[in-house]
C-alpha cells in the first residue's frame, strides 16, 4: 500500500446511531488514537442524507464537515468508514472509495453477505484494505480472532447468537412465559426491535452474519442466499415450555460447519440448547459466538452485539489498524478463499431433533411412533409423554421425542410418516437440538 | 522488516507438551499454513535437552532435526518458537534470535512478566516481531483483541480467570464441598496440578499474566513484581460455603484496572464473584477473561487456558501472522507503552468485601461491630448472623458482613479495629467481592 504522510484523512458515510458515536470517539480519543496509529486522524467529512437536518443527540460537529454527497466524500479520504447500511448507495460508495485508493471500514453485514467477494477483490486489486469487525457481533472481537488468531488451527463449527433482537424476544419468552407476540411488542417498546422487525425475526440479519462467519472460518466464499434460514415466528410459549421440560432453552442460532473436504453448511434456525452449554446463559440482547476448532477446542466470545457505542468501538478498532497500515505502508490479510469448498444444502446436515406430537391417549401409540423412527434409522434418546387434559378438544396426550444425531433428510421422512400415522393427531413442532 | 524469500525457516525451542503439539500441527496443516502465509514453512530444527532422549508421545520427527544447542538454532531460523519456559536460557535464546534477525513467538509468561520490555525493545531495535498470544489464556484469543480489536476504545478493567489449576481446585471445593487439600490432591491425580503446585496455588502464574494484561490494556509497562498477590491456600471449605450462602462463588481473579490518569492497579487474589456474573459459571480448568471498556461495554473471552493442543493453536496462530509479515515485509504493532501510567499499590484499590467474624452470642454485638465499620466510613450492605452451635468450643455466633465499595486501606483499619473489639473472638476471613 502507498504510505500516507501527515494526518490520515477520515470520511464517515452515515451519521445515525453508529456514525455519530464513531465521530464522538474520534473526537474524545484523538490523542490516544494518534499515539496508537503513529499519526493523527483528520475528519474530512461526514456524509448525511440532508446536511440541513439536525445532528443526532448532542453531537458537537463543525457543520461545514457535513455533505450530502457520499460518493464525492468517499473519493477524498484515506480511510472511508461506511455506516449507511443497505446495499445501495453503500456498495457504490465503497467501490468509489477503493477506486480512489482509500481503505474502507464498514459494519454493513447485508452488503458483505451478498457482495463481499466483489468488494474484497476490488480492494485487493487496488492494494487497499476493507475491514468489517463490526458487521458480526457488534463490539465483540470475533472476525479478527477467526481470521488471525485461529489462522494456525482448523475451525470445524461456529454456533452464534448473532442477533440481539431475537435473543431478547426468546429470553423474555423463557424467563417470563410470554407468548411470541407479547415478547416482540415488549422488545419494540424498549427499542430492542424495530417497527418492522422482519430482518431480525425472520433470520435475514443472522443469515448475513452466518455467511460472513462461514467465509472467514472456512476460507471459502459463502453468500447469504446460500444460508438455510428459518425465523422464530413459529416458536410458541408451549415450545419454550417443552424445551425447558427437557433441560433446554430456545435460541436462534447461526450455525456454520465444515464437513471435512466435502463442503460447508450454513444455517440459521431456532435451536434447543442444553442448559449446561455456555450459549444457554446468554441473556437479553447480548450476543455470543461459540467456536469449535481442532486444536483450540471450544472458545466463546461474548458481549454487546449492537448499539451505537459498542458498534463504534469495533469500527474505530478497525480504523486504527487500517490507518496504522497506511502510515507504515503495509497490508493486513485479505480475503482467504483458497479452500473454495462447496456450500451444501441443509439436507446434508446432521443434528439432533426434538419432535412434539399430539397423540391419541391409547395403548400401542408409543410402539407405533417408535417404529416410524426405527424405519428411517433414527435413534431415539428420550421420550416424554404427558397425559391429555382435554384442552385440545379431544383426549390427546403430548409425546416429546428427542433423537440422537440423525441426517436432516431422515428426519424429514420421519415427520412425513408421523403425519400419516393413525394414532398421531398432529406434529406440533420439530426443533433442532444443537450444542452437544 | 526484511522480506524472507522462499520457505520461512522455523526453529522450535523446547519439545514438551506444547512444543510437540506445535510440531504436529506444522506437519498436519502444512498445506493450509502455506496457503494462509503465502509461502511454505520449513522446520529447520527442534531444540531439546538431550537429543538422545525419546520424543514425547508418538511424534513422528526426523531425528536429525533435534539439537541440544538452543542458542545456535535460534540464530539459523526466520522465526523462533520459544517453548522452553522459565527465565534462562529462554531469555538468552530469544535475545540471540532477535540479534540474528529472527522474529519470535513465545508462550513464556514468566519471562514476559519480568523481562517483557527488554525483549520488546530488542525486537523493535532489530526490526523484528515478538508475539505471545499463548502466554495468557492458552488457546483463547485475548492479547490480539486487546492490542488490536480494542485499539479504538479505552479499557478500564480486566478481570481474568487465567489459571486453570486454581479454578479447578476452587470449582471442586464449590461443587463437592471438598476442603482445599483434598481438591488439590484430586487436581494432582488428574494432571490439572503439578507435583509442586506453588506457582499456580500462590498466584505467581496469574501475576505474570496480570502484568501482561495490564501492559497491553493500559499502554503502560507493568512488571509481575508490581502485581499484588494472594494465593488460594487460605480458602477453606467454610469460606466457600459462606460465599454460597451470600450468592457468590470463590474464584482466583487477576484484576487489572485503570484509575483514570492516576495509574493502574494489578492484583491477584481470591475473590467472591456473584453467581449472576458470567465469570461465575466458568468451571473446571477453563479460563475466561472479562474486559470492560468505555465504548464496547463488557466482553468475555472463554476457552481452554492450558494443555498442549490448545496452547499450540495460539502459538501457530501467531506463527502464521509473523511468517506472513516476513513474506510481505511488514510489521505488526510493537510494544505500546506511551501512557506510562504509574503502578499504584493495592492500598489504593477500592472494592467490596465480605468479612466473617466469630462473635460472642450476646446482645449489643451487632451494634458494636457496626460502629467499627461506621468509624472508618465503610458502609455495610448486608449482615448475616448464624447462631453458635458450640462447635468452636464456646458459644460463638458467625457474623458475615458484606460491605459496599470501600477503599482497601479503610478496610484494613476496620479489620484491625475488629480484632481489638471485645465482643469479637476472631476475624475468620476477609475476601474481596468483585465483578459488580
Amino acid at each position: 500500500m502507498n504510505k500516507t504522510r501527515g494526518p490520515v484523512r477520515i470520511g464517515v458515510l452515515g451519521c445515525g446511531t453508529v456514525g455519530s458515536e464513531v465521530v464522538r470517539l474520534l473526537q474524545a480519543s484523538a490523542t490516544d488514537l494518534a499515539s496508537r496509529i503513529g499519526a493523527p486522524l483528520e475528519l474530512v467529512g461526514v456524509a448525511v442524507k440532508d446536511p440541513a437536518d439536525p445532528l443526532p443527540g448532542n453531537l458537537d460537529l463543525d457543520r461545514t464537515l457535513l455533505t450530502g454527497d457520499a460518493l464525492a466524500l468517499a473519493q477524498r479520504a484515506d480511510v472511508v468508514v461506511e455506516l449507511m447500511g443497505g446495499i445501495e448507495p453503500a456498495r457504490s460508495a465503497i467501490l468509489a472509495a477503493i477506486g480512489a485508493g482509500a481503505s474502507v471500514v464498514t459494519a454493513n453485514k447485508a452488503l458483505l453477505g451478498l457482495h463481499g467477494p466483489e468488494l474484497y477483490a476490488a480492494a485487493s486489486a487496488a492494494g487497499v484494505e476493507i475491514y468489517f469487525e463490526a458487521a458480526v457481533g457488534g463490539a465483540i472481537p470475533i472476525l479478527r480472532p477467526i481470521r488471525e488468531s485461529l489462522a494456525g488451527d482448523t475451525i470445524t463449527r461456529v454456533l452464534g447468537i448473532v442477533n440481539g433482537t431475537t435473543n431478547y424476544v426468546l429470553d423474555r419468552m423463557t424467563l417470563e412465559g410470554l407468548d411470541f407476540g407479547e415478547a416482540l411488542r415488549q422488545a419494540q417498546r424498549l427499542g430492542y426491535a424495530e417497527a418492522d422487525p422482519t430482518a431480525d425475526i425472520e433470520g435475514y440479519d443472522a443469515a448475513s452474519k452466518a455467511a460472513i462467519l462461514a467465509s472467514l472460518a472456512f476460507h471459502t466464499r459463502v453468500s447469504a442466499d446460500q444460508v438455510y434460514r428459518e425465523g422464530i415466528g413459529q416458536i410458541t410459549a408451549a415450545s419454550v415450555e417443552a424445551a425447558g421440560a427437557t433441560g433446554h432453552v430456545v435460541k436462534l442460532l447461526a450455525i456454520v460447519e465444515r464437513k471435512g473436504s466435502a463442503g460447508v453448511i450454513a444455517r440459521v434456525h431456532p435451536s434447543l440448547v442444553p442448559l449446561s452449554h455456555p450459549l444457554a446463559s446468554v441473556h437479553g440482547a447480548f450476543n455470543a459466538i461459540y467456536v469449535e476448532a481442532e486444536a483450540a477446542g471450544e472458545l466463546m466470545f461474548y458481549g454487546h452485539g449492537a448499539g451505537g457505542r459498542p458498534t463504534a468501538s469495533a469500527v474505530v478498532g478497525d480504523l486504527v489498524t487500517v490507518a496504522r497500515h497506511r502510515v507504515d505502508g503495509s497490508l493486513g490479510p485479505g480475503e482467504s478463499a483458497y479452500l473454495a469448498l462447496p456450500a451444501l444444502p441443509v439436507g446434508q446436515a446432521s443434528t439432533r431433533y426434538q419432535i412434539r406430537l399430539f397423540v391419541k391417549d391409547q395403548p400401542g401409540v408409543l410402539a407405533g411412533v417408535s417404529r416410524v423412527f426405527a424405519a428411517e434409522g433414527v435413534s431415539i434418546e428420550t421420550v416424554r409423554q404427558t397425559a391429555g387434559d382435554g384442552s385440545n378438544g379431544v383426549e390427546l396426550a403430548t409425546l416429546t421425542v428427542v433423537t440422537h444425531q440423525a441426517p436432516e433428510r431422515s428426519l424429514e421422512r420421519v415427520a412425513q410418516a408421523l403425519r400419516r400415522e393413525a394414532t398421531v393427531a398432529s406434529v406440533v413442532d420439530v426443533i433442532r437440538v444443537e450444542g452437544v
